[in-house]
């Protein structure tokens, strides 16, 4: 069969409507023009290699095949390690404010895998879904196979406004499920206030919806004060999505979810059809290198200076090439910088001719969901240094004097 | 919000159709019977610790971790690593006598998540799927979060009957998917005659459906001749699901999709959403032993022996305790072999007896789709010693013998 009579190939009528309607994130698109040797890239959000601890996971890698290779090279449980899950409750229970049994942990392949099983497990096609706007492109894409309705709340200095999140829930809203990254959030960097935070947990408790916690770089701090996960104001309600690829290094794919457990009995269901479970070597690596206090402390304590001298130097770099051309709120940790660029700016037609330039940046449209924001632009401070952070700025400055303002 | 006043909880109302209808797989409840110390358990298709290669993986990690720790323990290409591409194409092009190009192939997190991309890309609810009837439990589980119709399709010791497919396909049977395991089937041991792949591959291009060829065991040939793959019959209108699993360990999660780029396209987009990508460090150190044919010949010569002298003892044992009490069909490769009981057996009834005599099985009730089969046990040879095989088998009469048989 090489057509259906209608001009199709055979095949086209049988994707699925999800493959029909996906497509690739604008992100990774952009990735590959910013892999361009010539280019420096504020695109992605990699963490910086020079810090992956490289010879304690060999040492790691050593021991625990040398002392139990037969058990960490077999089929595991589809929950996780239990080792690794009684390690991630104890961790949320010092850091999130609010505590957490191992039966309410499940391991999965990075925190990406936790929001394709949350959404596998709450949403049917229409189910409505509030989330940041601008949200994070690639949870949004996790979720929007399940073809729910998205609605944007907008979020400002102290991260989504909850006020507005409340008006459309007095209009009517019955959202399913409400997606955050209220710490550090990607892409504008905003982190949730305290009171904000117990409003949310609040409103869900009321109309009864789950709070997604997405919350890769908490422990990603540089300036400002710790806060307590929405969890700590209602564990019920809230779902924490925790990541290790951002403190160890990404390439384990380890990350977990931690939940209320009538949901936690349905992830494991879910995981166990998708992928049965994830990979046990990466499983032990990440919990030998997590599950020593002393280590991680240090280690952390590496990370936070190492980044939060590459955050001073892009703002101070936008100060100086930009001035008042670029608005910022100034993040207080995680790897992104969110400017707002003269009003009537396109920074998607500015990509190009940064990319002319020499340098890479995520248009700021490319996270928007009801509020288009063209003039604006997520820079990452991740990947480059201090110096090359502030050529890139510079590249910058030459591609906005070269593009027309149409305001 | 306690309750949604129809006496609900307030978090059934969230629950999505998939996770109201989806439930634990039958071998995995059984398989936490079966791990009691006093059970032998042929009910796992757990490959043999014995023969992990877990010094080779410990050389490969310090290799690999020592000259480009920065590279893979970094995030990655969706699509998988590079290198471990090329290898899985060439193998392919080797081993199933149908060609492969490396952008046919996207790794995956064993060749369980390969079926549950092609399911997402694929199916709607209430489209059609044909299967091996019994077949595999962990395929049809990925498949069923699709919700689509199942259709079975019996074997007989040619593997699946595609005499009866045509009929069903004349009768005007419209499926989007076949999935089978054409060689060493799990859970009955038959392999695919050549007569029929070709056949199956005819009536996928005739009527426009895509087949599955999921074929974890085919490196597991312990008599018989090599046959080629359903694809290379017709490649367009086949995709393969390879797996790292039992050749070389399972706990790295590691296999692979090697299909017609227009499904491809889709898969990856598709993962990309699900997990981003596979664990890089897996991925290399699969293909670190991989790369070496000289090695990987030597390894599989290791194991056919010793899965074979397996399977042998368990044949014999079955002939010596059951005699015909038992008919078998014996395997020519693979972990499994199928037994059919005196007519009149109910085998999930034997199996409560059989756990007090310290032997575990999975009764086949567990793989049927439209046809029961009360009277048949698949008893894996995979785990246990000769020994240990000849010793559950003895169990196994014993709990036979007490049991009623109501025919």
């Amino acid at each position: 069969m090489s057509s259906d009579g209608n001009g199709r190939s055979w095949w086209e009528a049988l994707l699925s409507e999800e493959a029909r309607t996906a497509s690739s994130s604008a992100i990774r698109d952009l990735l590959r023009h910013a892999q361009r040797p010539d280019v420096i890239s504020l695109a992605g959000g990699l963490p910086t290699p020079e810090l992956f601890p490289i010879d304690d996971l060999r040492a790691a890698t050593d021991r625990v095949l040398a002392e139990r290779g037969r058990d960490v090279l077999q089929y595991g449980l589809t929950e996780g390690l239990t080792e690794l899950r009684e390690l991630a409750a104890a961790r949320a229970t010092a850091t999130d404010g609010a505590p957490a049994r191992p039966e309410q942990v499940l391991v999965t392949s990075g925190s990406q895998q936790g929001l394709d099983l949350v959404g596998r497990c709450l949403l049917d096609p229409g189910d409505v879904v509030v989330v940041d706007d601008p949200g994070y492109i690639g949870a949004l894409q996790a979720l929007r196979g399940r073809r729910p309705r998205l609605v944007g709340i907008p979020l400002d200095a102290e991260g989504m406004r909850t006020d507005v999140l409340a008006e459309h829930l007095a209009d009517g809203l019955r959202p399913k499920l409400c997606y955050t990254n209220p710490t550090f959030q990607n892409p504008t960097g905003a982190t949730l206030s305290v009171e904000r935070r117990r409003h949310l947990a609040e409103l869900a408790a009321r109309y009864g919806f789950v709070i997604i916690d997405d919350d890769p770089y908490g422990a990603l701090r540089y300036s400002g004060e710790w806060l307590p996960s929405p969890a700590s104001f209602d564990a019920e309600h809230v779902v924490r999505l925790r990541s290790t690829s951002k403190v160890l290094v990404p390439g384990l794919r380890i990350g977990w979810v931690i939940g209320p457990e009538w949901l936690l009995d349905r992830l494991v269901i879910a995981k166990q059809a998708v992928d049965l479970h994830t990979s046990t070597l990466s499983q032990v690596l990440a919990h030998e290198l997590l599950r020593d206090p002393t280590w991680l402390d240090a280690h952390v304590e590496q990370l936070r200076p190492w980044y939060r001298n590459q955050r001073d130097a892009l703002l101070e770099a936008l100060g100086d090439e930009l001035g008042d051309r670029a608005r910022t709120n100034p993040p207080d940790g995680g790897m992104f910088c969110w400017v707002e660029l003269p009003e009537g700016t396109d920074t998607t037609a500015l990509l190009t001719t940064a990319l002319d330039c020499g340098v890479a940046f995520v248009p700021g449209g490319a996270f928007a969901i009801d509020r288009p924001c063209p003039d604006t632009a997520r820079l990452s401070f991740a990947t480059e240094s201090p110096e090359r952070l502030a050529e890139a700025v510079r590249r910058l400055r030459t591609a906005l004097d070269r593009t027309t303002v149409t305001a």
